[in-house]
């Protein structure tokens, strides 16, 4: 057993940074007891050195500079918690594991975008790349997709990934509010970011879904090929139609094994209220895998916050410590699979659709023609009292069919005259 | 990179063994590319060699006798899928460990009774034991508990971990029929054993919980300190209370770190309708993990059958493949710590009680005089219709109280003359 200390160096010092620090000093005796060797953190590096974080740092040496730890002979793993996908985060990421450093990173953009250059780096210096915290926060999905559930292949594997997107959903339809109104409350409690598009149009979703893709079927990480669509348009009373007919409204991220290659999406969904993912609620996040082997396996916990992301960060600390011996996306980078992706034209799904239509004869008979053309049949339809001559809305759901079906459809409707603002779609995911 | 392959003995061939020679055999190039080595199965043992098992043993050495795996050159992994905590299945695994042999496991028996005196032998010579299917199947739970959560201090770790008790509770409420005939039912489709008492009376629950509190808590695994009462008591009629109360009645396992050390019980319980575990149904099995960082994490997934298990054997074989370092139960075996266990005395819950009384004048006084002498007060109190002086069924439920003293009142209830079987205690679990 090695009993040399495993010295750590933490770049960035916010929530996690802080969580990751807390746990290291407190659970110190325990972490390496069970690692059989000592975790020392012995430089750390953030923006301002005078900020009180609850924590003490006494005895560790700061870094003004974070590029400083990779260089530093003084230091055997790197813990990247800056964020971003590239400035100071990927050179310091690239520089660490040149010079042999492993590193840990909560960085979802910098994997998704740079994780299999990375990777490589990784291999050739023969370090370790480790990023638990970058999907899920507390959940070890990376590690179940990698070793717990490595026997299967994947027909799917989908959730919810943003804690954010989570709790703006949830607290919209417990509170009966708008959008806008709970993204601005959201803002002011801390939840959501002043600049919110990152989360809210689904591309930190994004950026863990082709993470975890890569992970299921053994391919670098393709974030072009996520179709991506966030929640801006969702309103309350999308919410109140999905509870009408026993839904729920999340945003979900789901890759999928099709016969036309490996389908991403990431969008608003509606699924069963009494389902698995319709019962996870507030901040907390949630994956569904299938395998072909273990079936249908699901994971909950929270997907933010410090306690549960550095729980991650400071588990592959401990991996490294171990002297664990993986591929960061399983395989060797040369053997990454070359799979071919599919849009989502051919999705087969129900769907939900939201009108605003000017209330005058034959406007029901010109919809619901569109949709005979298109042979898609209707499954429900709703529509609420009103004054003749007013706008009305209507909301209707479809029978499973095509997406590129209902796209021509939604298309032609939405080009109608009595057709007041765009339509709204909705995707019923039986998950 | 290794590229001779890892060569596997498999010792039983029943379901798991069946199921887990199908993913070799079929999902080899898969398993290959994600350990870069050949997982090949060289030897097998069962009972009888004529079965048809559906898969294909052709070029596959059969061995009438198991143990010689333990004594083969050309074995490098053993897969012990025999069962039972002793007898051949014991000897197979210390011979295999004693020769420096690797060995796969889903015997929870085994593991619960002998593991650490196993995991010494494998400490010893330098070998794997490895365990993850013996608890709740597909589930990683054994890994996470050991890799992805490895930075928590655990306050609870409970779980639904018997497929059969779960089926028979879900069977009971879906169709309104009572134990016995469920249970029938359940052993004619073999969801149930003839012999059934190890799966309905919770001791293979018990095995399992022992398992997960040693690698939560960092001790050997304790059996016999696990408080443990089994489901053959439960009764439609409670099952029916229970719904009106907003509950639902599974058989779980729980540790609990608790200020007199860490108690472990398996018993029915009620929990909410709408909580984690109170909607996993049939067959499934689920775990809820508390940690002081990560908070509560839930996993669930099918705890049994062919698929879910051999999942877990083959990733288990696949760690051994890419060359996995770990302690069996995360610690060396001389560093798991002797904790204090403590018995259900001190547990503090609310509690449903059913009672069969004759209804004459001053029953209820008298039940309800000696809840008030121990100090315990009453939450709610059902009483069907009936014609007086027949015997009637009184059901109450009691806001939070200490066992000791629900004990002691349903002890002295008990001897009432007016009393008419044994009351029937549940106890409600907030979780």
């Amino acid at each position: 057993m090695t009993t040399t200390p495993l010295r750590i160096g933490i770049a960035g010092l916010g929530t996690v940074g802080g969580g990751t620090l807390k746990i290291l000093r407190e659970s110190a005796d325990m972490l390496e007891s069970r690692t059989g060797r000592a975790l020392k953190v012995v430089a750390i590096s953030a923006r301002d050195r005078k900020k009180d974080r609850g924590v003490d740092v006494s005895g560790i040496r700061w870094l003004d500079d974070p590029l400083a730890m990779a260089k530093d002979p003084e230091i055997d793993v790197v813990v990247e918690l800056i964020g971003g996908a590239d400035g100071t985060a990927r050179t310091l990421v690239e520089q660490s594991l040149t010079a042999g450093k492993s590193v840990v990173t909560a960085n979802k953009a910098l994997i998704a975008h740079h994780g299999i250059a990375l990777a490589a780096l990784a291999e050739k210096s023969g370090s370790l790349l480790a990023f638990e915290a970058a999907v899920a926060g507390g959940i070890p999905i990376i590690k179940a997709l990698r070793d717990g559930l490595a026997a299967n292949h994947f027909r799917r594997v989908a959730g919810i990934m943003n804690g954010t997107c989570n709790y703006i959903l949830t607290t919209m339809w417990e509170s009966k509010r708008q959008f806008d109104d709970v993204l601005k409350e959201a803002q002011a409690l801390g939840y959501a970011e002043a600049e919110p598009s990152f989360d809210i149009d689904g591309i930190d979703t994004a950026h863990k879904l082709a993470i975890l893709t890569s992970l299921a079927y053994g391919c670098a990480p393709a974030i072009d090929n996520v179709f991506i669509e966030g929640i801006r348009r969702v309103r309350l009373r999308d919410m109140e139609c999905a509870a009408e007919l026993g839904y729920t409204i999340k945003l979900l991220g789901i890759a999928t094994q099709t016969e036309h290659g490996i389908e991403q999406r990431v969008h608003p969904c509606m699924v069963a209220m009494d389902s698995p993912l319709g019962t996870v609620h507030g901040v907390y996040n949630a994956i569904v895998a299938e395998g072909d082997s273990v079936g249908t396996i699901f994971f909950e916990g929270r997907g933010a916050g410090a306690g549960p992301t550095a729980s991650s960060v400071v588990a592959d600390i401990m991996d490294i410590a171990r002297g664990a011996v993986y591929k960061p996306f399983t395989l060797p980078v040369s053997s990454l699979k070359s799979i071919p992706f599919c849009g989502v034209e051919s999705l087969h799904c129900s769907y939900y659709l939201r009108l605003s239509v000017i209330d005058k004869p034959g406007v029901l008979a010109e919809v619901t023609g569109i949709f005979k053309n298109e042979n898609i049949s209707l499954r429900s339809f709703l529509q609420h009292s009103h004054k003749p001559g007013e706008t009305v809305q209507l909301v209707l759901t479809t029978h499973e069919t095509e997406e590129f079906s209902m796209r021509k459809a939604v298309d032609t409707i939405s080009k109608l005259g009595t057709v007041k603002e765009p339509p709204y779609m909705i995707r019923i995911e039986n998950i």
